[in-house]
């Protein structure tokens, strides 16, 4: 059929399920077609094509309230309400959001990017829905990896407590049980979805008996026969455990599968957990093929052999630059261990990884309990190293807070993807950590012009033992510059000087160094000299420096790739009026008060009006204050 | 014995459990008696006297790292390691500390506040532990409460997972499990330590065998053989799940069963979880049949009557003036309901529960989840009030951002215990609060003056549905004002003088007003006029008033009870700096760059200088700054 005709999921109630498999393929293809061109998120929708038809076709969107965790997996949701003919425009500025977006679909119920919300958000859906007595579905989709983070476990705990009547799919495409003890998954999960959900205790005795048999290995001893015990009542005593009925696992892939435990689950009083096993990148050969989780989210590639697109030869990327000084630093630092919740390939952290097995921990998609890994560690007087994204930092707060900078602990943490992220949009801007940071007592913020002074930093930072200190780096690839061979510490709370002039100075950090720079040589043949200041210290502040500056009364003009409120520019204004400047003309630029959306940067900036030609305009009227003031 | 003369743990080493239970005793005896005096945490510390004497014989700390999860219950600790003499400066000013404090004593390994932290903490130790190749015990003791936080749910996964040595003592003081299956638990338990772990088929079917019987009822139902099973592996099956080895439960207050499995889990492999069952409040009646959790924690009362010495009469706590707004209003709108992450008590919601029980609910501690639910129940119209303290709103900062105002959802937050909140000290100042939240897009920011500005505030924020709201206040009592009957609606970003003046200004709002207010008085007697304005929208500012008297060139002071760096103050220079206000006089009073520890509020404000007589000094430099330039 054809998808860019599609409206809303109606169409799919008449089909057969070998109109529904052939629809399937369909979708594939477009799929694979489309993400060849713009990338995104292939292998998690390809893996939930049966699964998101099956759902659109046992329940009554939006009615019934789909709620997809983390969200990356909603494009065949998208396709089949409607937006297929958006999708050349996927995750680029002013087109299809990669995520659920509630502006763009009715069918979009729930806004997802960080992972583990969609329990908590289904449990207050079917509270409202129960006050007001009305009749749906609260049907939340989240993946196995998800289910570690610490508030998808709250939920668990809370909603089986409560008993509230929803439908919670597990989709699972890791397969995390033994092949052998499959059998018996498959037993047990017959046995309740047949409609006969009743554990007589004669039918568990004959289960038991059973256990030594399966998989043709007799589990002589008693050890096996815990686990074997464990395996038998594996994922289905743990959820029951805590109050659900369990059902599955089932094949995700498969429509007759899915709709007979759709339709027991929609008879069954109570949450429910449906256990659904699928397979990311299912269809699509290089990407079914993928180990690594390289097809998760990729970039262009070409559709015939899976070879993706490769920029052109681009420097070296950011996480890449500082995971590999990480590494280098740890040969000689017995003391250092990394932590990345759940990004290890993100944090470009293999090479770690391979190098020091025993000194790198994954801990999951469980942010709190990675700060706090870390914290425990330094109190050891070891070097933790929290390898973490600016935006997921922020589940983490409370615990920077209370139990790194409280106890004044020396956790390195890197703060990966600080700044605007681009294609991922809202939920993943890295824009909020400093504002959300540097007012915290006792941590150490600061951010590299380039990989060359970055590398500088690391060493810094892992040199450094007067408490918490962090590390902003942004998304994507660093410039280029040539690297030192020796490792410089970098004396904390000094900024430095780029270029030198007396009519107004820029202070900023970072990505926007080179606008500050392209600005002040533009400014420079209009006859205005400005100075421009990498503040590669966001705290503490050079206030030397920064004193200077304000004795000599030069206006200032700051520029942060970060929320404006509370941030570093705010910095520079609390410290002059705390210090008696309360003449002194300083002006700011930054991410201003509202929420940035998906697009590539460059657009972004453009957008919100952080461009060198709004530097040049802004410094221009300042050093005409100053020339008017003289 | 002298409990004043104890120096270190290591008398305990050749004490008798007679000899044990003759000290536990006096340790009850003492804390009664201390505690009586200077209120505190009698409930915890009553429960885990002969947990906490076992410990600290069978183990050898600091070199095995005893962790208080939460940490109220580390009095005992606290006399054990040789602190007995400084109980009667329990959690005053510069006296000592009610949670574990690393300043205080080598065996205070980790310092706690926020609950759910030790297992993290625990598995960066014994993560160090094990690369430094050193021998020792790591031994996290968290509450059956605080398993329910996220954060040692996530703990609990990458630990099991991990398989490191440690033993986690869960101190269950909720005994949960119904006392008719408590018998099966025993006979687990003693199967479990009797030191021949091991489940053979044989004795599990025995066991099986004897379900039926237990508490004398025949389990005929196929539910109830179900339910049987369920707890005949309840929390070992659980705990198992996750990769610990489960022992228990055991009874907290008896040596030999403590010593027996202490000395059982030293010797197990891997991560054991001991379950530990203690009676809270246990030797002091009143303590002992508390069943709503009032001796919890206390203010001083009688010893032999348990009475409390009630302050003289005061006006209602803040606590109930809200929830009790809120109440009232619930009764005219239907869709009100209230979320508490485990504080109906201290939230004052009682009233609100058994007026509404089916629109209260306590999702326990859990606070990224109370948020959560909060924004679900907000997309389908309902009215969500989340009665938070600003502390633990911390665990909540990602939900606040990513769920609740990037949705920009209509929820009503009620940020209690703003503020300082004196004796429970650095871990629970809520001085964040307007540093964290300020920054995020969409959200309106408020405190007032008095208790009945604030039942209109919660009003208004009832009233509102442009997105989400937070009224901060703080902990204690109201100011005893008169109420009205009617609730008004307060405009939002509207700012109010309460006393007129234009030789300076204060901008101030909530607890500081009083301060404000008296500096002004002492001033006018001096003839400085002092204009005081009841800055009570934090976010958004009252521009109109603002740039009012940023055009009369008013020297102004910002007054505000929270961290200065990114505060309100900040949001004022912000403001000046950006509409092109450069040469005004702004200044700043508000807690310094620094973490403040426990005491009277008096106290502490005194100590960094956020006193009436500070305030006079800082405006009558201000006003002479404004009449030179006059």
């Amino acid at each position: 059929m054809d998808l860019l005709s599609i409206k809303d999921p109606s169409f799919l109630k008449g089909m057969s399920n070998k109109e529904l498999e052939v629809l399937s393929q369909e979708i594939r293809q477009f799929l694979i077609e489309k993400l060849s061109v713009t990338g995104g998120h292939i292998g998690p929708n390809l893996g939930v094509v049966e699964l998101t038809i099956a759902l659109h076709k046992c329940f009554d969107s939006p009615k019934d309230k789909l709620i997809w965790d983390v969200g990356h997996q909603s494009y065949v949701h998208k396709i089949l309400t409607g937006r297929a003919c958006d999708f050349d425009t996927l995750r680029q500025f002013k087109g299809l959001c990669g995520f659920p977006k509630r502006v763009e679909s009715e069918h979009d119920v729930w806004e997802t990017g960080h992972s583990s919300t969609s329990l908590s958000a289904a449990m207050g859906m079917a509270i409202a829905r129960d006050l007001k007595k009305e009749k749906s579905f609260v049907v939340p989709v989240i993946g196995d990896g998800a289910l570690t983070g610490g508030m998808a476990l709250e939920a668990l705990n809370h909603i089986g407590h409560e008993k509230k009547d929803m439908i919670v799919i597990l989709n699972d495409n890791e397969m995390s049980i033994a092949p052998n003890v499959g059998a018996l998954h498959n037993i047990l999960g017959q046995l309740r979805t047949a409609g006969k959900y009743q554990w007589a205790k004669d039918e568990l005795e004959g289960l038991l008996k059973k256990i030594p048999a399966v998989g043709g290995v007799l589990a002589a001893t008693a050890e096996r026969i815990k686990d074997s015990l464990k395996y038998l009542l594996v994922s289905g005593v743990f959820f029951e455990e805590l109050g659900f009925t369990y059902l599955g696992p089932v094949d995700g892939h498969s429509f007759e599968d899915l709709f007979e435990n759709f339709s027991y689950a929609k008879k069954t009083e109570g949450p429910v957990l449906l256990h659904v096993i699928t397979k990311k990148g299912k269809g699509y050969t290089p990407a079914e093929r993928d180990t690594k989780g390289t097809w998760h989210g990729t970039g262009p590639y070409k559709m015939d052999t899976g070879a993706f697109v490769k920029p052109d030869k681009a420097p070296p990327a950011w996480s890449s630059l500082v995971s590999e000084t990480v590494r280098k630093l740890a040969r000689e630092d017995k003391r250092i261990v990394a932590i990345t919740p759940a990004m290890p390939v993100g944090s470009k952290l293999e090479g770690f990884a391979n190098e020091f097995p025993d000194r790198m921990y994954d801990v999951g998609i469980a942010e709190q309990h990675a700060a706090t890994v870390a914290a425990g560690l330094a109190t050891q007087n070891m070097k933790p190293f929290l390898a973490i994204y600016s935006t997921f930092l922020q589940r983490a707060y409370d615990q920077v807070v209370h139990d790194i900078c409280r106890q004044n602990l020396n956790v390195f943490i890197g703060i990966d993807r600080a700044g605007l992220v681009g294609a991922d949009g809202e939920t993943h801007q890295g824009v909020f950590d400093i504002a959300f940071l540097r007012h915290v007592p006792n941590i150490v913020l600061m951010m590299p012009k380039d990989e060359n002074e970055g590398q500088h930093m690391v060493y810094t930072a892992l040199q450094y033992d007067n408490g918490p200190i962090a590390m902003r780096f942004p998304r994507g690839n660093g410039l280029g510059v040539p690297m030192d061979e020796q490792f410089k510490n970098i004396p904390i709370g000094t900024w430095e000087v780029l270029k030198e002039g007396d009519d107004a100075a820029i202070l900023t950090f970072g990505t926007t160094i080179p606008m500050a720079m392209e600005a002040a040589d533009i400014l420079e043949k209009q006859g205005i000299s400005v100075k421009v200041v990498n503040a590669r210290f966001i705290k503490p502040l050079d206030e030397k420096m920064l004193t200077n500056l304000l004795d000599k009364n030069i206006p200032l003009l700051t520029i942060e790739e970060a929320v404006l409120q509370g941030g570093f520019g705010s910095a520079v204004l609390e410290f002059a009026h705390d210090h008696g400047y309360y003449s002194h003309v300083i002006d700011r630029i930054g991410i201003p008060d509202q929420f940035i959306e998906h697009g590539d940067v460059g657009s972004l900036l453009e957008e919100i009006g952080m461009t060198t030609k709004e530097v040049v305009k802004r410094l221009t009227i300042l050093a005409r204050k100053k020339q008017q003031r003289a």
